[in-house]
């Protein structure tokens, strides 16, 4: 059985949704960030980037939440999670989780975990302050540019959905109001109603 | 025909190769960064997220380099740059490819665009510090954990090797000596090697 590490409150939730919907067979093992477990041996053997999610398959380890989406979309062709036929709209599939991943997801990161990139607590707390700007600029982006409604490539629902949740879900703790982005929160509601979405939260809370 | 918008020095080096792998019909266009051109109405109406690579189809343009590497590779499906058929393998190629993109190109991008998330002159100094630090650590696990040889994913060569490339290539003015990592050196050779790598470099020169 497929079994993913997570931890929750990390973009690993993104991928446990996208299992949900994908009706996986799938266990789900907590990496204890707040013993630092994610550092321990064990999981270095695992994951020796040290992050979540980890997807543990018969044929080895995957790693990396953009390419683990894509993994579940290609592996459960039935739930039909992604345009898998048509390369220009796989590509904008994979383009908008790129950028949550490399854009989104590290000016956030500039938040709490600044100690990735500098060392000098001045440069910290001003990377702290900086963040909700640069992640607002972001979803300012996601709002007026690529999310299209109702899920984010638009009529259709793909692993865009539940990565834009996830990051739409750390909003608060980045001190950026979702109230700007109407569009945005919407999905965000919309996303809260799904079945899955609601399975998952609810385990996540048990 | 394909455009692909591009400046030399950026990741769009590694789509631009992977064009030409895949014998690509395209064109190079050229988005001037020394005169900021990457911010003139015209190229946002491109790519509003003012970063190259864009890529312009028939049917639109698509952005983000992992989605282009994919793309690429995935509309011209005789040249073989990726295992498309094989969910597992696909993941590997996706999460090295987002390795890339989301840690190594952010942690370089900390020496020369720190302004992207700090303002504070302290704070870009240390992250100028810190950077060369992180690009290490990141190629150290390239070296000892992902790079099988000669190929990154083994005895294909994949969309991965030119990506991997470009981003060694910049090892120098990221402050890393290549010569720590000799698997690294040594792939970043024999892709110099290639003749698909030496006519774009040719091209780039002219």
């Amino acid at each position: 059985m497929i079994k993913l590490y997570s931890f929750p409150g990390t973009i690993s939730l993104a991928v446990h949704i996208a299992l949900e919907e994908a009706g996986a067979d799938y266990e789900l093992v907590k990496v204890d960030f707040l013993t630092n477990e994610q550092r321990s041996p064990d999981y270095l053997a695992i994951n020796p980037k040290s992050r979540v999610p980890a997807l543990v398959t018969e044929r080895g380890v995957l790693t990396e939440a953009p390419a683990l989406m894509t993994y579940v979309a290609q592996a459960f062709p039935q739930a039909k999670l992604a345009p898998l036929d048509d390369p220009f709209a796989m590509a904008q599939v994979q383009a908008f989780n790129t950028y949550l991943c490399s854009a989104v997801h590290v000016s956030a990161a500039h938040r709490h975990r600044g100690y990735r990139w500098a060392d000098d607590p001045v440069a910290i707390a001003d990377m702290r302050r900086k963040a909700p700007l640069a992640v607002a600029e972001h979803f300012e982006l996601i709002e007026t540019e690529y999310l299209v409604g109702p899920w984010v490539m638009g009529g259709d629902y793909t692993i865009c959905d539940p990565y834009l949740f996830t990051l739409t879900g750390w909003l608060p703790r980045d001190g950026v109001d979702m109230a700007q982005f109407p569009k945005v929160a919407d999905h965000f509601a919309r996303m809260g109603e799904r079945p899955a979405v609601r399975k998952v939260l609810a385990q996540l809370a048990a």
